[in-house]
């Protein structure tokens, strides 16, 4: 690697080379901005046209990464004086551009076109609870996203290249050894739950809550955490996520009218990502160096808030008086109680998506172990739903009854997607690594108290957002924590919780 | 031209013409979601970004039409043996293909920077009523125009060229005669308007009016007309508009909680427009079969629903009532005084987008006249005040009392938009044309009373909507009302109307 030097003069192909990349990053922003009024704004009917206008952005970012032009830019480059800034804007398209270049335009189309039948066909089969209809589709997928990764490197584990698409940055061994470790640990942990006759006040929030209130309620909450109105805003979409740019970074979230909770937690993990996106640096928007890092690093970002701070006593001790305010029916739950129906352990739970800061990680183990069995070919696809069930049954102590409540439950890999979901706990357990390294330096718990977020804003911003893809992921967390990735800091963080709340 | 049967095999060429027209078509789509996502949801922050975004767009829309595969297609096609569909596609894309050829990059670069510059200085200028902040933008913006129509066609009147870009197929004569024609008309009927004792119901709809309930009203109304929601939604931005594609035509409109009769005909207006694209054929979608016919026809659709619906009898018969119920203030206004409000002629009113459906067309035969001399060099940019109050004074009577309230009240010349007025008045005029075309087939004033607004859709649709641009403008107006663009009928119905209503 050359020296972090200033280059005395920019080269003349890099200002070339970054026209390019901009546009590039500006058609697939755009390309967001059409995905985020998709999901919260079009009309039902709008989907003919809005499916051909994704395509048409899609196929001319792919002509742009893929150009002969881009690839003699980086070549140049890549033999050119540059600063540290200007490599990594290189290395981030050189990543980009390989992978794209590696793949036949065939086969990208035959598995887009894949997916787009497999969708149908999981739907189907978890209505009715048949695994023989997904199956073929599923076996299909597993096909070809293995000759997809032959084509990316055929030397490489092809479970390791799909889970690189994801996290480019931190290798298969990193996500082997922080999943493994948990499962270690929270298996028996889990069980001690389980039979624990702890009391927790899980119905301090039964009832029912006026979506409109609810909003009132989360809006204020997003005011107090430092939401930046005027580069944000709040609807709502039936899958709540968060989208956007530095410039105009924002949140959905969703309100069910028994469940107050829900709604507010999941605005609190949206916020996490926006903050991230809305502390990415301005000058850079465009570039790399203007871009958030991949998906551990923005789940830790909102797993921080929702976990880290969300479901702490001082954030109840904030927020409760103003969620009395919009709702007097709970006048009379404390903040321990609040702090209890936040941090309940659900341990019957079958769903993902449903499942509590401590189980959740066992439901994303299963699908590790089983994605990597099947990309690897170790477990036929006729056999998945038996080894779903078999796992959850040892590391979660329930069995399924059912398919759809078991290896149908998840949309993801009728998209395709191997080797995504590890990116959630991965994101999980750096929150905690970094919650912990913050606390280094401030008193979370007062500052949320005292609803002085600022502080917390800066630490963050100055050891993660600012530097968008400035460092790999690696690097960034060995700076930012001082040390590589771990999982003891997540296992101590709910040791300790789990351990007060469930006397175990 | 070629006959009109059917080619015995679609040629190889059109098949790949089609292909890149439709990824033309839908960068641009994508660009208008972006576009009405700024109007209407984007936060204030967010402009920068946004801005990029849609030179991105654009950058590759030129590049994609500009393209030397398109010309050879054009090339080949037009030798080729078509149908008269695809020939219709093949016409409309060669204009556009030469308009974008023939404009050096530099020029339309020094045009998109100068209209930039010129924004900030005309809103200044307004700002101040200083009519010589402005003055060396326009005088600028003038002569690139002028230099633009020279590079498009170095032989005809520049001021016929820029008319073109937003009207192809009505030639300057026309609009011409038709505005020529409206000024003697009007301006003695203004005259006798002005002088008439008649006494109006203007304030039966004084009062305040909850912007909630309005919306609450006019969704009742575009229920009534046949909005598709499906296929659309309703919006407010500060200045109404509508677009979108068949699959998804959204209007927006605004609230003034003391002028219900403003959201009510604005959004009627936006209505006529988005049920136009609303009707486009689904089948050419990403063509110019698929595709709207110019500004005079999309304003005709929008008149013909404001004016030639909106603002009759039949229609207070039919909406008074829901009216009513949401306010109950007005429980006591007649039929006839609504008619009368929605008709109101305001002859001591300067401003363009206040004025009413009779005086409105004087508003733009200034702006078409001054336009035009500026565009030919025969009136110097420091005259335009002068000529522009005195014009005021000749043809409504009244005169500005400052340059804010006379020739720097509109934004289009800061845009670099010459030629673009006129086609609200030949929108109107063919609104007019066309209200008596349907008159000869339909009882609209009966259908309307019943709110029986299908019949009117199916000619419509059958007569304008579904033929995209099949046909020229010229062609479709003559197919539609069995001769060519005529003033006749819009100066029948104002005379007629504006007479019973003032007794004059």
């Amino acid at each position: 690697m050359a020296t972090d030097a200033t280059a005395e003069e920019t080269p003349e192909e890099y200002e070339a080379f970054l026209g390019t990349v901009k546009r590039l990053t500006n058609v697939r922003n755009a390309a967001g901005i059409l995905n985020w009024d998709q999901e919260v704004m079009m009309p039902e009917g709008g989907t003919p046209a809005r499916s051909q206008q994704l395509s048409a952005l899609s196929a001319v970012s792919h002509e742009l990464l893929t150009d002969e032009e881009t690839g003699e830019y980086l070549d140049a480059l890549e033999a050119a004086d540059l600063n540290g800034d200007q490599r990594a804007n290189v290395r981030e398209v050189r990543r980009e551009y390989d992978r794209a270049t590696s793949v036949p335009t065939e086969l990208v189309e035959e598995i887009s076109k894949t997916t787009s039948e497999a969708h149908p066909k999981w739907k189907q089969a978890r209505e009715e609870d048949d695994f023989s209809i997904f199956a073929p589709t599923l076996e299909k997928l597993v096909e070809l996203k293995r000759e997809y990764a032959e084509h990316v490197d055929p030397d490489a584990d092809p479970y390791a290249v799909l889970f690189a698409e994801y996290e480019p940055y931190l290798d298969i061994d990193t996500a082997d050894r922080v999943l493994t470790r948990l499962k270690e640990e929270l298996v028996p942990l889990i069980d001690d739950v389980a039979d624990s006759d702890a009391d927790l006040a899980t119905d301090a929030f039964s009832g029912q809550y006026p979506e409109d209130k609810q909003e009132s309620f989360v809006r204020d909450v997003l005011d107090e955490l430092g939401y930046d109105w005027d580069r944000g805003r709040l609807d709502t979409a039936p899958h709540p996520f968060s989208s956007g740019t530095q410039f105009d970074a924002r949140i959905t979230t969703r309100f069910n009218e028994d469940d107050p909770m829900g709604a507010l937690l999941s605005t609190v993990h949206e916020f996490g990502h926006a903050t991230y996106t809305q502390g990415l640096p301005d000058e850079h928007y465009g570039t790399p160096l203007g871009e958030s890092r991949d998906l551990s690093v923005h789940e830790s970002q909102s797993r921080f808030w929702e976990n880290h701070v969300g479901r702490t006593r001082a954030f109840w001790e904030l927020m409760l008086p103003a969620m009395k305010e919009q709702f007097p029916q709970i006048e009379d739950v404390t903040v321990e109680e609040a702090h209890e129906a936040a941090n309940q352990v659900y341990d019957d739970n079958l769903i993902r998506v449903e499942a509590d800061e401590l189980t959740y990680h066992m439901h994303i183990v299963v699908r590790f172990e089983i994605e990597k069995q099947l990309i690897r070919g170790e477990l036929d696809v006729e056999d998945v739903p038996e080894a779903w069930n078999d796992k959850y049954e040892e590391y979660l102590g329930i069995r399924p009854d059912t398919d759809a409540d078991g290896c149908l439950q998840d949309i993801h890999w009728s998209h395709g997607s191997f080797g995504y979901f590890s990116t959630y706990t991965l994101g999980s357990v750096l929150a905690a690594q970094i919650d912990a390294a913050v606390r280094e330096e401030l008193d979370v718990d007062e500052l949320v108290r005292e609803g002085e977020f600022e502080p917390i804003h800066e630490w963050l911003t100055e050891n993660v957002h600012s530097h968008g893809c400035r460092y790999t992921t690696d690097e960034l967390i060995e700076r930012a924590t001082g040390e590589e990735l771990t999982a003891d800091y997540f296992v101590d963080h709910v040791t300790e919780k789990y351990g007060e709340l469930y006397g175990v």
